[in-house]
């Protein structure tokens, strides 16, 4: 087989990276042995896990130079903005180590023997388990925070489960590199051979999803891409669970006060928000609402995007695609061209397009996402428009809102119709630089994600974990965190929630 | 379109109910009439709704009588069994309204802005909010515990969400009444209209989960139904969450020293847990690992099976399933029959099945459940032909050991066997008898359940919310349980978990 390709997208050119496609049986190799590596991580307690997760962060900071360096060439994004993303992935390992420390994720819960009004009931004894190997599909445009060292991996592990990694076509070498920086550490710290393993190419990938030792897929991506994975899973003897983020429109409204009394900052803020990572940000506005009088913010974003240089797009396929759906927008969704997008001399370089439509005219058609940097604009005349103009718009990872404390009834009715569409609701901001923190939520209704989870903030975690009930168990069987006692984890006894002894 | 027959299994003598089955058109409005409540019901705190649930288990209780004989007519369970399953279900929406007024559920979150080392970060709140209206399909052989009044529709409405139940075809009537009592109490209690609905008929069922009104389907059943309904919701054109619990063969396993020491014990208790209810329950033991020597306990099993008189199965689906299912457990499986079951003079009446194995011979072909009063006693000479044999039983709500003090390594290594393949594990007892409480689990791994959540216990709520963050959210549009200041919840507030401030 040929070796994997990079292409630098500033320059277009593709070099070898040396790395041969996992072959079938290396696959199959992979997860019977991190099959191996799930029974052996059982022997560790959550203090040994939580250690792993705080190596793992640190050996990311110590490959920072190289990993940065490496992923600015294969994705085109700017040094700082990959040095952010990698400290939010050390900083994430890190969060998930606290959180496992804390132990408030295991959910666990004690009910004593007690009679009910059935007869006696038995001692029940609860907690979340890990369901074993994970299989993780990065994505293309957070070579770190969703990608090898990102929100899938340290939650699956954090967990408890091995995870086998399915690295980016658009970022092989950096995918290779920090999974080596994982696996080193992991093996300086003394995990289990395998707790991790990398596969390359895109048979791989599907033979990975329809492995029997796979127990779930974390999978950040296109819709389309999501779908074949879904077939894969479906075809399979035993279903698994596949957590799927995979479109978000990201609807932003802005009120009429809120335009009168911010245009300046709020054209700037918007054009920040479509236009950073070259709008390759699953949580990138797509689609602003703004008053029809709000010509000022309209024309400063205007003249903003006419002055913009032409930044790289992570490769060929997402410039290709970007064209093809503007055009679609335009054609068949009714939207008008404000701003055209001009391509850079080389490589996959693109500056920013500007759409504009009434929101009356607003149908399914222009509610599309266009990932790269592109906004449509709708103007609206009432916002009764806005409301019905919301039924167009596909569930999405986000919904902002702009507004002032003038109108609170008109943003607490916005907020109401946005409520059933999103996962976040986001006011007087941008929806876009999502903050990792125990509550933050990063999924929203279908086709958003596909599940009732979220892929950022603690409570990922859950998605790789499952119940496992203890019935009058001998206390030498039940895991520590269940025995009577005081306990290091915060737990529900007999009906009552209580915090952790040392806490 | 004729109506609806009813059936008493101990007679077989059926009957019209006149109900006739819900048409498409009726099911589409209900769907819609649900949605509307959906919106009405965010109007309501928690308080209000663990009132709603209180009232509806007082109206069960006061229509005991009615439910009890009608349930008795249309399924042949004792009454006995009954009253105690309807005792459970007025029990279970009780728990949940406490579980509601308690607050835990929600899983509130709040990360304050603070700075991070990727910069600010914003105020991000999160909780768990309903989803939509549910379709609840009950099953056949728990005519209030898994049906119209059941697990299903406590939690799905504790959420927050209305539920629209399809009727059972083998208990229309008690169905419908049991509807009835409840639509009445809701009504009473002042709920918005459609909050509960209910449909009659296949087709009615079909319809139900095709429809986009409908956000989550809950089905307890045949995993035979529960892959036609996961068809249907792989052609919507928005997939929703299916949680099927759908298969299980519940392996218990008793070692040598506890075969000796508590043999008398064991063959009642065994021959209870497999008959009781006719051999009708998903958490029936199908196969128990008995140790080569133990022939006492086999024979004491046999003598009563020779002894019991015929009891009345659910309908004449099951028996003709049961028959069938016996057939290849000998002629595919190699099990050897030890009684042969008889069946009544009248009705749907069969008395127990006992099948008998070598251990060394268990194969997938004689791990099949067979939904009826059988057991297949599977003799190993040696611990690890029991552990070789349980890699050939699928994923099962629970496992059973029996074992002494004495064995603890052996009980150990037996517990670090089974926990992959269950969801609850059950030390001397036996699985049967569910005890509704918060850390109950009911589910495990692939076919018994097709999530990582469970249908009984608190947590089963988890099933019908999905997260919604709010990001730098001006007061007024947060929810009571989200807001600065003391919290009559349990949150998480910067990392740390508060109990309510009423604790």
């Amino acid at each position: 087989m040929s070796t994997l390709t990079t292409t630098d997208p500033r320059t277009g050119a593709a070099t070898s990276t040396g790395i041969e496609p996992t072959s079938a049986a290396e696959v199959g190799a992979l997860a019977s042995a991190a099959a191996e590596a799930f029974r052996a991580l059982r022997a560790y307690p959550r203090v040994w896990r939580a250690g792993l997760l705080r190596a793992l962060a640190d050996a990311l900071e110590e490959r920072r130079v190289e990993l940065v360096e490496t992923a600015m060439a294969e994705t085109g994004l700017a040094e700082a903005r990959l040095n952010t993303e990698l400290t939010r992935s050390a900083f994430q390992f890190r969060l998930f180590a606290d959180a496992v420390d804390e132990g408030g994720y295991l959910e666990a819960i004690i009910d004593h023997a007690a009679s009910t009004p059935m007869g006696p009931g038995p001692d029940v004894r609860r907690m979340l388990v890990p369901i074993g190997p994970i299989a993780v599909f990065g994505s293309s445009n957070f070579p770190f925070a969703f990608s090898v060292v990102g929100g899938d991996t340290a939650s699956a592990l954090a967990a408890g489960n091995p995870v086998v990694i399915k690295a980016h076509s658009s970022h092989p070498l950096t995918s290779q590199r920090s999974f080596s920086a994982l696996a080193d550490a992991a093996a300086a710290y003394g995990a289990p051979a395998h707790t991790l393993g990398i596969v390359y190419g895109q048979a791989a990938g599907a033979a990975l999803v329809a492995d029997p030792a796979i127990a779930a897929v974390g999978f950040t991506g296109s819709l389309s891409t999501g779908r074949i994975l879904q077939e894969i899973i479906d075809q399979r003897e035993t279903p698994i669970p596949f957590f799927g983020e995979l479109s978000s429109l990201n609807p932003l409204i802005v009120t009429p006060d809120a335009a009168s009394a911010r245009a300046d900052a709020i054209a700037d803020g918007l054009f920040t928000s479509f236009t950073g990572s070259a709008g390759q940000l699953c949580t990138k506005p797509g689609i602003a609402f703004l008053p029809a009088e709000a010509g000022g913010i309209v024309d400063a974003i205007v003249a903003r995007a006419q002055d913009a240089a032409p930044q790289a797009l992570l490769n060929s396929r997402i410039l290709g695609a970007f064209d093809e759906i503007r055009e679609r927008l335009i054609d068949d969704g009714k939207a008008r061209s404000l701003v055209a997008p001009h391509t850079g001399a080389d490589g996959f370089t693109l500056s920013p397009a500007v759409l504009e439509i009434d929101a009356a005219d607003v149908t399914a058609a222009v509610a599309e996402e266009a990932f790269g940097p592109l906004i449509v604009i709708a103007r609206y005349r009432e916002v009764d428009e806005v409301r019905i103009a919301l039924e167009a718009i596909p569930g999405s990872l986000t919904a902002t809102i702009h507004g002032e404390a003038s109108e609170s009834d008109l943003v607490a009715t916005l907020a109401s119709e946005v409520q059933d569409l999103v996962g976040r609701i986001v006011y007087n901001g941008y929806p876009t630089g999502v903050r990792v923190s125990w509550g933050m939520h990063h999924g929203g209704p279908w086709p958003a994600t596909n599940t009732q989870h979220t892929s950022v903030g603690i409570s990922a975690i859950r998605r790789f974990l499952r119940p496992l009930a203890w019935q009058d168990a001998p206390e030498a069987v039940l895991p520590e965190e269940l025995r009577d006692g005081a306990a290091d984890v915060p737990r529900r006894v007999d009906g009552v929630l209580e915090l952790a002894a040392s806490a």
